[in-house]
């Protein structure tokens, strides 16, 4: 198959620090290569891949996040392109989508992000000619009535993320410093517990550093440590090492791909109830899910004792591998070119 | 011919206060229609209209200008009908243009903006598919080798900016709170001066109330005054009895509507030399044109009674009627066509 996939052009492909729609988007591309499709990916110069890169800028913009001219001159050069592919799969945003929608050949749109207001009535318009998968039940209900081809996990490379039973006993938080994703949180259950806690964390943009030094800096404990933007390697050692991974997401968060980057190395999550957290992880088996209060992740981290991380393992190994995703991707392909042509007849 | 006109999404057609693009984009669509024409205007659904009017937003959302959701779904649904027309002409910003570069009617884009690198960069790669103009030669030089049909001034409606050669003492300042508009050059005029002066200007963004509190209002002097936006007639009267317009601008404006406007009903204007103020003025004839200074200004409107109203007027006549703009739209509209025809041969 001659599959296109668009990624969105803020970060390169993989990421080198933060980019979890960008990690996504690297697993699939290069499971796709080894499965022997034809496969081009369009992101920024510095991106590796083992499929054809396509580019209009050598590196990227990310400075630029958020603005028209950059996402917008991306799509345009890939959708150029549209008739040399068989399917093409935009994992951009909106404007990506928006050209799909004059596209010859069909596409597909992974939501990767919240069911705004605006988002679903653009979809909704959408939905007359280009095709979307969820990457939760849960999200896939908050857009409601879209063109569905399904609901397709992300995934986690089994390979990289190493297995580990023997864990040191420091806490983890990831995630961008937002109040979206709860690091002050992580900061309150690590100091009630006098447990040492890392934030592996990106603290680039203004909101960011706003909500770091004004509701995060202040209450950190002597045992907890700022750790910046890390490798993939140095992440997955964190994971590795860990009691268990923080998971205080404060909003209903699509998927949540560091739950399943945890668990793949053996590592229990406790998490808050929020958007798409009980379908990823299983209660009381792979980690701890609590409502939404200090005290309550708490007691559970005090509990995590009794998972057993060949548990979490084997849930991520059933659920969320990328090899699991990688042939759910390539059946919807399949169903979307087996649809178009009965469109056709 | 089937014309469909897409107006920004930001303002209704014509605007009720502020909005330049959005009166030049009624008085076409207007004449159009008026020259026989089966127009469409894309606009938002409080516009008025003699064409058909199509819309997805009932109200302008002018509160989330800038923002990608309402430029893109206003212009999906114009381009969704582009089969119903022969062309399509486009004032929106890069989105629109984005879209018209799939569509299957050919599409014209107006230049209304500054040439910044990122708009050239993009209307250079539409250029393979899409046509332009720009509204002003010095415009048209910053974009430099687009697909361009021409240079096609904006222009003023002349039966509603009715001369008037009795002037009051008054200076005039009109346009939006923004360093760039050159306000607080205006007040310092006004100042050294001892004469009144109004100023005619929107201060509804963040930007904009910053701008005023701290470049402005410290300065303003008790002749002074600032009234806020206002409707067409109130404005023409603004123009009608000013003993000049002031236009102190500071940076390359594109065009520059308040010129004609004033010139329209014989006032003369006292401009800064900037962007297209050279082809638009004729210096020492409808007004004066001096280089960056308060002083200069001061000079010249202290010269402005040797200017005959009825040059200005005559002058806006010649060049600035919107009968020869609907004209040179016509013919460009005609070329783009023949052009399309020999490209099929």
């Amino acid at each position: 198959m001659r599959i296109a996939q668009i990624a969105p052009v803020w970060y390169p492909i993989p990421p080198t620090g933060y980019g979890g729609i960008e990690l996504v988007v690297s697993q699939l591309t290069e499971g796709l290569v080894k499965q022997g499709h034809d496969v081009t990916l369009f992101a920024t110069g510095e991106s590796r891949t083992d499929a054809k890169l396509s580019y209009v800028f050598d590196e990227a913009p990310s400075e630029k996040i958020g603005q028209v001219f950059p996402d917008l001159y991306h799509a345009l050069h890939a959708y150029e392109r549209a008739e040399e592919f068989d399917i093409i799969h935009d994992h951009s945003g909106k404007i990506g989508p928006g050209l799909g929608f004059f596209s010859p050949t069909p596409v597909l749109h992974t939501l990767h992000g919240p069911a705004t207001e605006d988002a679903k009535t653009l979809y909704k318009a959408l939905s007359k000619k280009i095709y979307f998968n969820a990457i939760s039940n849960y999200q896939r209900e908050c857009y409601g009535d879209l063109n569905f081809v399904g609901t397709i996990y992300n995934a986690v490379d089994l390979d990289a993320y190493q297995y580990n039973s023997k864990k040191d006993g420091y806490l983890l938080f990831l995630g961008r410093m937002s109040p979206q994703k709860g690091a002050h949180v992580a900061v309150q259950v690590a100091n009630k517990l006098n447990k040492k806690l890392f934030l592996v964390t990106k603290i680039t943009e203004q909101h960011e550093k706003k909500y770091f030094e004004e509701q995060v800096k202040p209450f950190l404990g002597k045992n907890s440590e700022v750790v910046g933007e890390v490798d993939l390697k140095t992440k997955i050692d964190f994971y590795r090492h860990a009691e268990c991974t923080l998971f205080p997401i404060q909003w209903p968060e699509p998927f949540g791909l560091v739950m399943i980057e945890s668990m793949a190395v053996g590592t229990p999550v406790v998490a808050i109830r929020n958007g798409a957290v009980p379908e990823v992880i299983v209660d009381k088996k792979t980690g701890f899910i609590v409502n939404d209060s200090v005290d309550e992740m708490v007691e559970a981290v005090k509990k995590v004792g009794s998972i057993d991380p060949n548990d979490c393992r084997e849930h991520v190994e059933k659920h969320f591998s990328t090899k699991r995703m990688i042939s759910d991707y390539e059946k919807a392909y399949e169903h979307i070119l087996e649809l178009e042509k009965s469109k056709k007849l």
